[in-house]
């Protein structure tokens, strides 16, 4: 399959999946020229929240491979990620991202995912989402097992 | 319960979690001033990049409760939530993020949340991701088919 092929599967599946009661996303994960995971947008069907498209896809791969490492692989989304797949493809350590859609076709359509965007660059204080900090001396507490533990599996 | 003491379980949830093989993160999630969901980093045991703990905490709430909106709850997180959890704390609509640990302090230990807030504000050409557009035409149909879809459930 080429480049072009694996994002019409995302854009296909995201069509799909629209009529398949979910939203109107869809992604693939193509590991060595192969897709090896697919997502589609299950937020109202499944109530999850996080389960938008690449987040679904690349949970499929990492059971599938049996890891949380997919380094080397590439993912094609049907629509520019949001802010929380954007960070779900980097702590998956996918190489490279390529979306159809645009944030604008997201936002014409009720996903406002800029929205989230904006919030990021604001500073706490002045966010939607109240935000406080609470205990922050108890909070290094996690920390300081994790760094004496001989026998912790890093990500 | 009071206000410090959900985030108490939360650090504890953390520390216990690292005994556990998990990272070092843990959350509450609170509705009327009681715990109804609970989570902890399980990403290197499930092999899920996306097994943060808020995202666990939010995903258990909304099973438990049945819906994918948790307007009116608080989070409480061992520490600051990374992008991909900010993010879905929005899409979950989840009032207020209390959270102990900071940034900084994740980073010593290793967690390199900033690296990818760093990203995000970088223009898509000059990230480490490489990042790029594809069929944008094509990237239009799911929304197209989304907007004359009389059933569909927004969120």
């Amino acid at each position: 399959m080429k480049h072009e092929e694996f994002m019409h599967e995302a854009v296909h599946a995201a069509v799909d999946n629209v009529h398949n009661g979910g939203g109107p996303f869809g992604a693939v994960i193509v590991k060595d020229g192969e897709i090896i995971a697919r997502g589609v947008n299950r937020v109202t069907v499944n109530n999850d929240p996080t389960a938008h498209a690449e987040v679904m896809a690349i949970r499929a791969a990492c059971q599938k491979l049996q890891t949380f490492d997919l380094s080397g692989m590439v993912i094609y989304s049907s629509c520019e990620p949001c802010p929380m797949c954007l960070g779900a493809i980097y702590w998956s350590h996918i190489d490279k991202l390529y979306y159809a859609g645009s944030q604008k076709d997201a936002a014409q359509a009720g996903f406002d995912d800029k929205f989230i965007y904006e919030e990021f660059d604001r500073p706490i204080a002045s966010r939607r989402l109240h935000t406080e900090q609470l205990l922050p001396e108890e909070g290094k507490a996690p920390f300081a097992e994790w760094d004496k533990n001989a026998e912790k599996v890093e990500y």
